[in-house]
């Protein structure tokens, strides 16, 4: 199953050098997930070639703009190529609010279906479960109420091992059982475990995303064990006073954040515009945690 | 005196072909102006080399998203990079309202003033004067209230001619008073006319902008004998039912509009998503007003 994420916004709050504000794109068996949705998220769908009428979901993280102001434009446009389908919206209360004072200004009528969940940010949250993904929400903490969003892979069945079964001649009815954990008795009597006529499945990957946050340990139990890490990391350690100051992270505490959580792999973004050059961050977090990665405009990760 | 417009944005509602939502840039004698502010202007700023806190004056002619979603973000951009001056914004009452509501929840206190002043769609105002420039706002037929903005030059004094001047000995302390329209006796007793000791000056030159307007004679009043005429044209004028439904304008109607006017050159642009190649655009417009051309993104044009 894929399960990768595209990184269509790299920038902290002033977009510059070529870097826009805040955006990502998760692809999890071809099911889109856009994950905040700063000014020109719409520009940036087109050129990397996804039609926005493929994303059934958006996630926003807190009502700063570099997080959220390409969202209207987003959902308008959808509106005007012809989406029927419905929108699944999540994200924090005033969200809708500022979203209905657009459209009543433009007289718009969306032509789909807009679906609104507010978030909160005092506890972890299931937000949306579908066949293969759980999406919940928990607490970060920014100036403002903020949001990160954790993608958990739900545990899948194993796969029947096709040689062993056909060897044993099991018929294909009970092939579905054995998936689920029942033993296969043949017709002489001998019990197969279900686990040894069986392969897989992998293991379920996860992905979490820590927008905006200074750092402290409160969000820390939300984000164990992932397989992908999306850290914020706007400065270099040196600032770690003006970090503080604007609830934001260094990349050294990045990568302290990935090791403590036991995390597989890091992805640092959200650069503060005094960075032009992004190596001394990935250096900096690779100083604590090696398998960190830089994100970059374009490119997908593997998660 | 320079007088130009740079095209940031020639895009109508969906952005496409790497075309962006309208704005327009201004520069009068390097005072800068923007005029409408679509999704990622800011970003456009920057790819033309245009720092934002050089403007001082944006004007926003309608609420629909494609002609200001650009300006939060643009305003925040403003404010983190330590902007302290004055910024004037003109635009139709309720984008006050859209901006709090903005700043309320991303607490946001701007570091410099900004002052708002709301235009209304039912008559001409002049809503700026400086001293060589007046601009005005005046009423366009679109879906909502929507307003175009003119902009004219003041008559300037003429010049002293050197040569004559030097030539009759004229002391420096009598040619303020020649510029401004006394006629100059001589101590023999002449008497020399202003007219025949100046030149010039040129003759004031005028820039008008039609954003979203469908084809009524109700604003051509206020567009008389511009020198440089924008106009919208989002459709060929076989989709002329279109352009009326949408309360648009034709390529063809543009160039009617530009010719019944008296302008003396037109510039079309808010182009449909459903041309990629702009010529016969071009072409249609031209069959009735040969002095068009198209509004290309990063293109600056003389007034």
């Amino acid at each position: 199953m894929r399960f990768e994420v595209l990184i269509l916004g790299s920038s902290s709050a002033t977009p510059i050098y070529g870097r826009h504000p805040t955006a990502q794109l998760i692809n999890a068996n071809e099911q889109l997930y856009l994950v905040d949705c700063g000014e020109g998220t719409q520009l940036q769908l087109a050129k990397y070639g996804i039609k926005g009428n493929r994303i059934k979901h958006i996630f926003i993280s807190h009502l700063h703009g570099d997080h959220y102001l390409g969202l209207i434009g987003l959902i308008s446009s959808m509106h005007l190529v012809g989406r029927k389908d419905e929108l699944f919206l999540y994200g924090p209360p005033a969200l809708k609010e500022i979203i209905d004072l657009h459209f009543v200004h433009s007289q718009t009528v969306l032509r789909y279906p807009l679906r609104f969940r507010a978030t909160q940010d005092q506890e972890e949250e299931v937000i949306l479960e579908t066949d293969m993904l759980r999406v919940s929400s928990f607490p970060l903490d920014h100036r403002i109420p903020c949001t990160g969003f954790r993608f958990d892979e739900k545990q899948r069945l194993p796969s029947i091992d096709k040689e062993k079964a056909a060897a044993l001649g099991i018929p294909g009815a009970y092939l579905p059982l054995i998936k689920r954990g029942h033993d296969y008795s043949a017709p002489d009597g001998t019990v197969y475990r279900w686990q040894d006529l069986t392969i897989g499945p992998p293991a379920p990957r996860s992905y979490a995303y820590c927008s905006d946050t200074v750092r402290t340990d409160r969000y820390l139990p939300h984000i164990q064990h992932v397989d992908l890490l999306y850290h914020e990391a706007t400065f270099l350690h040196d600032m770690v006073e003006r970090a503080l100051d604007t609830y934001h992270t260094t990349a050294l505490q990045a990568g302290q954040v990935a090791e403590l959580v036991g995390a597989k792999k890091l992805l640092i973004g959200h650069y503060s515009a005094r960075y032009k050059d992004l190596k001394p961050l990935l250096d900096e977090s690779r100083t604590v945690f090696d398998a960190t990665q830089l994100a970059l405009e374009g490119n997908w990760y593997n998660i």
